[in-house]
């Protein structure tokens, strides 16, 4: 079956009736389902994950929209986290058969749809741009505020479907495919920040480290320790094992140990088989030796 | 759901017609599915791995001991693989929301079917013993040929179910309940067998060292390398990393090096995870952060 992870944000992380009302949008559709949602007051925004065929996808987030349309207004929100619209941003995940050529085709079909349906501008990233790759922070960069009127002076800065203005309310939302990101954090035995900073510096592709590695350092001294936070964003070309090794190593640079480490969020299955071959030097292990994988495939069949 | 595996090992290993009819009965069951077979000529024997419901999986070896009732004559049966029937035993395994307390009234249902409805005597091992905990090869001791005597003079011999004597050309079987077992090989940099002998030795349970692991030393030194062949019947208690550093730190007393490792057949997801958790100084970890599990419990909601 063809089904997609999709991660949309919104920016309303305050009121509990329409959170609620954005998430029964993915409840209320057969073929979809949410596995989670979360929301910050501070942030002023809510992160819901679905799962469903795209079509169901799209009709919920569709419905989801029109809510947003209703409720949100990009000229009275304020919170900590970045944003441009009411739906900031949304990514499909391919999951089981589907393909990223799938996952590309159903953000384009969702944006179209976002235009031609409600008006909404749509900007496309990741795997799912038009032209060059484009990452969500150079789309988003000012903000709602500033993006409304850089849209007026650059060509540059337009939607690729839609507008060319803002909508005046919603602003614009960003739709892409990305594979699925692995957010992994290691916790360093030392409360020296400038040591969780070197390693993150050192480790992330940005400044010359691993390939699909984004790394900050977090101050959790409060916890004893400081932490090298990464979202791994291809774990098939670069290992959970890999990005773990590696801090390890520049770690003992510093004569510093890792405490222990932590995976937030969701992890796809290959990306645990693939930690636990590294660790015991497995040859020839396949994912169908995994009973659980087995059984959930025979059960298809 | 309440399913199991089972693993019915049938004393026949040279006819395919016979073969292909044993596994037809598991296939024909609604509620059970043949996931592997395997046979070995020299060993004249086969081995099915099913699973299913309790009552599917009875149903399907009710079926298939008739079979095995008129094609396999025990008097005529040449092989190198120990056996005392034509089932020789099988085990149920519990699965998901099964208990090893299902699986023993499973074990426990087939056993008084077998004397019931075929008149096959039974004997029951493992975690389905009558009495203390009985394993197959003090049952089997003697093969059909020396347990067909001692069950006319030896009353601690004779069948829990059924008998007194064994069934003319079918022999006795052996029904039992046990975790699943996780086969897997851990090849040394060495061509030493007496290296590999005293690993062995020093990791089972048999002999002083892990709780829940049988180990022998395999000779594999046509391949470059020599193996120590572990059984591990109880990796919640006693996980893969633990037997495998093990053996690592053993060998490194000899001055030997592990090659690479090998998990033979099926393995349950929560050992491979337990791996990777240990690989990766996880904290706080759960399987249904696991997207593939997480689809999978939803999708049964």
């Amino acid at each position: 079956m063809k089904r997609f992870e999709i991660v949309p944000n919104f920016s309303e992380g305050r009121r509990q009736d329409v959170i609620d009302a954005l998430c029964r949008c993915y409840q209320d559709q057969t073929d979809a389902m949410l596995l989670d949602y979360e929301f910050d007051a501070d942030h002023n925004r809510c992160v819901l994950t679905a799962v469903g065929t795209a079509e169901a996808l799209i009709e919920a987030t569709l419905a989801a929209c029109r809510i947003a349309l209703r409720e949100i207004d990009l000229n009275h929100h304020k919170g900590g986290h970045p944003r441009m619209g009411a739906l900031d941003v949304l990514p499909f995940l391919p999951l089981e058969d589907a393909t990223m050529e799938d996952a590309i085709a159903a953000a384009r079909a969702l944006g179209h749809r976002l235009w031609d349906e409600l008006r909404i501008p749509v900007y496309f990233y990741e795997e799912a741009s038009l032209g060059q790759k484009r990452l969500l922070p150079e789309i988003r960069k000012g903000n709602f505020e500033g993006l409304r009127e850089a849209v007026k002076m650059d060509a540059s800065r337009r939607p690729d479907v839609g507008g060319p203005d803002l909508h005046e309310t919603f602003g614009a939302t960003v739709i892409g495919a990305r594979k699925p990101l692995v957010a992994f954090n290691v916790y360093l035995r030392s409360l020296d920040m400038d040591i969780a900073k070197a390693i993150a510096k050192a480790v992330r592709e940005s400044s010359g480290g691993l390939r699909n590695v984004r790394a900050i350092a977090i101050d959790t001294t409060a916890q004893g320790s400081v932490q090298v936070s990464m979202n791994l964003v291809d774990v098939d070309q670069t290992p959970i094992y890999r990005a773990y090794e590696f801090v390890v190593a520049e770690a003992a640079h510093y004569g510093v140990s890792v405490s222990h480490a932590e995976v937030v969020g969701l992890v796809p299955l290959s990306g645990m088989l693939a930690v636990a071959e590294r660790s015991l030097r497995l040859k020839g292990f396949h994912a169908e030796q995994v009973l659980e994988v087995r059984l959930a495939r025979e059960g298809r069949a």
